[in-house]
C-alpha cells in the first residue's frame, strides 16, 4: 500500500511491507527529531489537530512531528469547545474542518467515530485514538520500538515473545499492537489480566488464526519469565462504567524491581504506552525500575515523533523531498548535545 | 474605505465599493487556499486569536487563513482560562494583548464587547461574533457565496430574492447579512420565523428604509417558492434564557428534500451559517439534501477562508505583496488534486 | 552565569552581572518586538508551553516572544486536559514532553512543581509561575521596567526607593522582585499590606541581610510619599483558602488619582504585575490614573516580550545570530507606525 493521500484509521490497513517501508522512513527522520538538521518541506501546510478527548502526549507528539517537517498546526481540544455540542453531525464537522487543512489528526471518545469522520473528510485523517477501539500510531511506535530494542541483540520481530499486562479490555493500544503482530512469524503472546479485563475474544481468535501462540492468564510471574518484552498497561479508568469499578483492578498486577529481578530474564525490555499511573494504589510499573537500562518507555515516546513524522511524510508524499528542504540548526538543544 | 489598519467590528462600516474590492481580493486568494501555491507574505506576523466563547469553525477558519498567508497564531479559548475571571477590565486585556500581536480576532459572549476591546487595542481587531450582535466576517462570506453562486447564472446580488428561516432573533449572522444587503438594489427578503424569534424591529425598519422589500411571516412554504436563496439557521439555544425555551422552537421550520422539491424553484441555492443541528428534534436543514448540487453550505465555509485571508491582507496592507512572496507547494493535498 | 542550556526556575540563580547581560540582550530585541525587522533564527525550534493553571497574559507573552524569534509553539492549557489526571507523575510528564520540544515554559498551581519537572526534563524549563512561590520572568521584566523608567531620569536601580502594596503573602511576583533587588545597592522598600497578607518573614530577613532598608507597614499614605516606584498588586483570590477570606482584603489599599496627587512625588512611577482587579469592590489601582504618563503598567507587559525573547535567545545560545537571520517586514502594523 502506498500511503499517499490515505487516512490511517486502523492497523488492519497495513501489510508487512508497508510497515517495513514506514519504519525505514522513520529512521530517516531521526536527524530532524534530534535537531541535527531542520527540514521545511511542509512549510505552508496545515494540520488540523482535533482532540475531542483529553490528551497531552499524543496531541503534542503529532503537533511537534508536523512542526518538525515545517508545517503549522491548528488545534481543537475538548468536546465542550466544539460545534458538536450544538448538534452538528460528525460528517458535517468533517466536511467543514477538512476545508481548513491538509491533514487531520483526531481523537474522539467513541469507537468508530474517527472512521465516520474520515469518510466525510476531504483530506486524510489519522486516528489518534477512538474510544476503546484503535490507536494505530501508538501500535506502530510500539512495534518500531520493539524492532529497535531487539535490533541491538541481533534479533527481528519474527520470533518475538511478549507479555501484555493489565487492562487488556479497554486498552486500545494493546488491541492495535496485537493486530499488528499478526503480520509477523513465530510470535508468542502472554495476555495477563484480571478475567474481567481480558482481551476481547475476537482479537484472541484473530491472533490465533494468524499463527500467534496466545496464552490467556491471570498469573503474572510465570508469564514474564521467558519473554523479550513485558508490556505493562494502565487501568483505563476513564472507560469504566464507574471509578469504583476501576478501583477494583488498580494495582492488581505490579511490575517493580523485585518482581523483575526475580522473574524476568536479565535483558527483558520493559514497555508501557504511558501515562503510567504512579499513584499509590496503582503503580502498575514502579518507578524503582527507572534506572534499569531495559526500561524503554521514554524511548517509546521519542520514537513516536519519528513514526508520526514518517506517517505525515508518506501521506503527504514528501519522503523524497525532505532532504531537499534541509537547513542548518543555529540554536543549541542541550537534550541532544549532552 | 481603505481597510489598512482598520478594525472590523460591524458590517455598517462597509460601503458597496469596499465590499467589491474585498471580494476581488478574496478571488485572488483562491490559489493559495487551494494549495496551488504558497505565500509567506505574513511570515513573522502574529495573530492573537481570542475566543472567549466556544468556537471551532470560525476560530480555525481565521487561524488557517492567517497561516495560509504565512503568519503565526497565538490562541486563547474560553473565558475560564483568562485573566478576565480575575476581575480584569476588557480595556486592560486589550491594551496588554495588543502588545503581543499584529492583529486580533475575537469572539465574546456579550454584545458590544468586541468594540469596547477594539477601542483600547493598539492593533486592529476583527469581530468574530459578539453575543447576539454581529458577526461581520460571516456576513461577508455569506454575501461572497451568494455572489459566486448567482454568478454561474449570469446574475449579481442586485435583484436578489432571499428567504431567511429560523431563529432570526438571536442569529447574529442573519443580522449582519441583512445590514449588508442594504447596500444592494432591488433586494427582496422573506423573514420566516416563529413570532417570538422574529428579526428585531429596528433591523426590519433599516432594511425597508434602504429600499429592501421585506415580508415578515411564519409560513415557510410560500416564502421559499420564488427565491434565489433559502438561508436556514439553527435555533441559537445557547442565547436563550433556558434550554426549555429553546426546545419550544427547535424543529419548527424544516427544510428537507420533500419540502424543497415541492415548493422551491429548481435551482434555489440552499445556505446555512453552520453548524446545523442534526439531532432528531431539530433538523432545520435535513441531510437528505446533501447530494443536491444547490446545497452551498460547504462552499460557504470554504469561502470563509478566502474572505478572511482577504480581510487580513487588506488590513495589514499586503494585497500587492502576496504574489511577491510566492513559493511552490511540495506536498500532496488530496482534497484538491481529486 | 552563562544561561546557555539553563533552566530558569528562581530569581536566586541570577547574579547582578547576569541581569545586566540579559537586559542588554532585551534591548537588542526591541526592533523585532516593534516589527521594525523580523528574525527567523529559531525557525524549526519548538517551545512546549505547559500552562497547568489559567493564564492568558504570561502564556501569550512567552508564545509571542518565541514566535518573534521564528520558533513554533505547542501548547497545553489546564490540568484537566492533561495526562496528570490519569495519575502520571510530574517527572514522567517531564521526560515525555521534553522529547517533543527544545525548551519548555511551564506554570503550575503547586510551589516547587516546576523545579521538580525541570529536574526530569531533558530540555531547559522556564518557570512561568509555580503556586505562590516564584515567577522569575515577571520579576525580570519588572526590574527591566524599573531600570528603563528611571533611566529617563538619569538614575539606575542602585538607590531605588520602592513601595509594594497589597497581597504580599500570596503575590509571587513581589516575592521574586524582592529577591532580585538584593543584588542592588542602597535600595529601600516599603512593604504595605494588611498584617495577614504580609510578606513572608524569611523574605524580609533575606532582604535586610543583603542591605535593603525594609519598612513593614499597613499605612499606605506615608509609604508612598517618598518613593520612585509604587508597585500595586491584586488580592490573589485564587490562592486563598476561600473566596470569603479574600473578600476581607479586597479594596483595602487603593491607589487612585486623588491619593496619588495628594501623597506621591510628582513623577512617581506606577507599576502593577497585572491583571489589576477593576471590579467595584477591588480597584487596587484605579483606572482614573490611566492617562497619567507615569503609569507604566502597559510598558511593563510590553517589556515582558523583550525580556522573554532575551531569555530564549540566551538559553538557546543564539544571541549572536539573531541579526544574521534578519528579514524585512512587508506588512503594516498600525500599533507601531502610529
Amino acid at each position: 500500500m502506498n500511503l499517499k493521500g490515505s487516512s490511517i484509521l486502523s492497523i488492519n490497513q497495513f501489510e508487512r511491507g508497508d510497515i517495513e517501508n514506514l519504519f525505514r522512513i522513520a529512521d530517516q527522520m531521526e536527524p530532524f527529531a534530534q535537531r541535527k538538521k531542520i527540514t521545511r518541506v511542509l512549510e505552508g501546510a496545515i494540520m488540523g489537530s482535533m482532540f475531542f478527548e483529553p490528551s497531552t502526549r499524543t496531541r503534542i507528539s503529532f503537533g511537534s512531528a508536523f512542526n518538525l517537517l515545517g508545517g503549522d498546526v491548528r488545534e481543537t481540544t475538548g468536546l465542550e469547545n466544539s460545534s458538536l455540542v450544538k448538534g452538528e453531525s460528525l460528517p458535517d464537522t468533517a466536511r467543514v474542518l477538512s476545508g481548513f487543512s491538509d491533514i487531520i489528526c483526531m481523537r474522539h471518545p467513541e469507537a468508530g467515530s474517527v472512521a465516520e469522520f474520515a469518510a466525510a473528510s476531504r483530506v486524510p485523517v489519522v486516528n489518534g485514538g477512538d474510544g476503546n477501539n484503535e490507536h494505530p500510531s501508538q501500535a506502530l511506535l510500539d512495534l518500531y520500538t520493539i524492532e529497535k530494542e531487539l535490533q541491538g541483540r541481533g534479533r527481528g520481530v519474527d520470533g518475538l515473545r511478549i507479555a501484555m499486562i493489565g487492562d487488556l479490555k479497554y486498552g486500545r493500544t494493546v488491541h492495535s499492537l496485537c493486530k499488528l503482530l499478526r503480520l509477523f512469524n513465530e510470535v508468542s503472546v502472554h495476555l495477563v489480566s484480571p478475567k474481567e479485563l481480558a482481551m476481547p475474544d475476537e482479537l484472541v481468535e484473530e491472533m490465533r488464526e494468524s499463527g500467534i501462540q496466545v496464552v490467556v492468564t491471570d498469573i503474572l510471574e510465570e508469564s514474564i519469565a521467558h519473554v523479550d518484552i513485558v508490556y505493562s498497561t494502565r487501568i483505563q479508568e476513564e472507560r469504566f462504567p464507574s471509578k469504583q469499578e476501576a478501583d477494583l483492578y488498580r494495582g492488581r498486577f505490579r511490575l517493580n524491581k523485585a518482581v523483575y529481578t526475580q522473574f524476568c530474564e536479565p535483558n527483558t525490555v520493559i514497555m508501557h504506552p504511558l501515562p503510567r499511573d504512579s499513584r499509590g494504589d496503582a503503580k502498575e510499573l514502579d518507578s524503582d525500575l527507572d534506572d534499569n537500562p531495559n526500561l524503554a518507555i521514554f524511548r517509546q515516546t521519542d520514537n513516536g515523533v519519528l513514526v508520526r513524522m514518517a506517517l505525515f511524510a508518506a501521506i503527504l508524499d514528501v519522503v523524497h523531498l525532505v532532504d531537499k528542504y534541509v537547513e542548518q540548526v543555529p540554536w543549541h538543544n542541550p537534550r541532544l548535545s549532552g
